[in-house]
């Protein structure tokens, strides 16, 4: 016998575990899927600053378990499953398989979240959050005054550069190519600011510190010649991936991969919503990303209400 | 000399004040314009379930401060003071009048939130929060297995009523005309749900309780007649007024007078955003509407960005 949910949530950071505690507070019976760790990409985060409620901040994982703790205390299930396959039936319900094991739902919410796309350099993974980070806006303001690294060489790249200009001494945007990506506007603008300068055809070999990054060594990719320099911070915005292999054929996605929603985070599948930064034009933040979550979950109970 | 701000926002509900968290983290220079209690709606909530992060729950004036006081931490000035006008100038700018003082602003996020219609009966105002809600979804699990009222004939009032038979023993319908203006299918499902039924041409003349609602005097508006009856909340769904005199005119309006914006709370105006409550589709959760504050801030954080 087929367990069904009336909503399966895929994805237990912050949309999810959010999409999670509004279903089952609205008395629905809520399944979530989480194959890695409950709270999604603040769970390695030290301090959330810009968490609307927590004026002294919040370590990311306990905020992340708190929503999970409350998410649970209205009656959400959590299973840690990777789910492999998300079907439509012609019923109309959905038919997931997470870790081998089939699961039906009257109506699913996708809050997979999108990966940032990583250098793959030793220090990297282990200072996450001690000064690598992928996202200026969180990150920017704990290093006022000091001298911080930009990888990239694309909008975003330049984009955050120049956010973070407004907190540090000085940007060193290092790419890997002997020209940028980025859109004219933004490099003659990046170019014309006294606090970035740039290290072209430039690779970030590894990432050094003794509990924090201190300093990065690069590597010449035309000379091969390796220096070491000092920074106290890499921001990393070479892209990133959206975790929408269980949308595709199913769901349209704009040309970055990210699934198209309208304002209540409906797609184009009836039943089937999608939250977070999965969906197009996210802004990346957590507390977006859960208020993103309650509106699917209200859409999926106005669903749900709708089919009796 | 009239003071130019980065960033001006109207409103200083959860919206507005994760707005002003967030463009003053970000180091713009932000002002706050509210002209009544910061926190919005919530603030005048007794114990908030849903909002991420606090298991416990939470009171929600303490949950409003605690916003403020994170985005006054960060340099975002409040002032208390009505904004009566809001221009766009020739130059691209704002200018607004708030309580007779002028000022100007590069970009401007409204937040002005809706009011929901009020029955304007002895008792309301002071029940509110104590058994008096315009919200199901945020207060219905307060009242598991009691006797509750709705108020409303329209799709909200039906909707809310068959939401809220999931938590309470039984659902009184009042209605003030002989007919019922929801559509069909809402009616056959509440008519067939054997925990609601209907008062119709017949008005709530006063809400009564001591420290919370216990009863209602209704009226028979054919017969004149009076009449009391048990309850331990009154749910009123008459409408709601979108906030929106600054915008008429400079900004399309959707047909309940909310503001059309796409999912980056751009409206179609350069540099002018709107969050919350009173932009269109709305969730009508503190936490979406704190999202959507949080993408406005980033928004006009690129704005301002490509301006230069």
């Amino acid at each position: 016998m087929v367990d069904t949910f009336d909503i399966a949530i895929v994805g237990g950071g912050g949309a999810g575990l959010t999409a999670a505690l509004y279903a089952a507070r609205g008395m629905r019976s809520t399944i979530v899927f989480e194959g890695n760790v409950t709270g999604g990409q603040i769970a390695t985060t030290d301090l959330v600053e810009n968490y609307p409620g927590f004026p002294e901040g919040i370590n990311g994982f306990d905020l992340g378990q708190n929503i999970l703790r409350q998410a649970e205390k209205f009656g959400a299930r959590v299973e840690y499953a990777l789910v492999d396959s998300l079907t439509r039936l012609n019923t109309g319900s959905f038919e997931l398989v997470a870790d081998g094991n089939m699961y039906r739902a009257r109506s699913v919410i996708v809050t997979a979240g999108a990966d940032y796309n990583k250098l793959g350099v030793p220090g990297e993974a282990e200072f996450v959050g001690k000064g690598v980070s992928y996202c200026a806006t969180c990150d920017a303001a704990f290093f006022g005054g000091q001298d911080v690294i930009v990888v990239g060489g694309g909008d975003a790249a330049l984009d955050e550069a120049l956010f973070t200009t407004r907190y540090v001494k000085s940007v060193t945007i290092v790419h890997r190519r002997d020209t940028l990506r980025a859109s004219g506007i933004l490099q003659d603008r990046a170019k014309a600011n006294p606090a970035i300068s740039f290290l072209l055809d430039t690779t970030v070999e590894r990432i050094e510190g003794d509990g924090g990054v201190e300093r990065v060594v690069l590597k010449n990719v035309r000379t091969g010649e390796l220096s070491e320099r000092k920074t106290a911070a890499v921001f990393i915005f070479i892209g990133q991936t959206p975790n929408s292999h269980l949308l595709k054929g199913m769901v349209e996605l704009d040309a970055g991969g990210h699934a198209m929603v309208d304002l209540s985070m409906k797609t184009c599948v009836p039943g089937l919503f999608v939250a977070g930064d999965l969906r197009t034009q996210a802004a990346r933040q957590l507390i977006s990303a859960a208020g993103d979550g309650a509106t699917a979950a209200i859409s999926a109970e106005h669903y749900l209400q709708a089919l009796g």
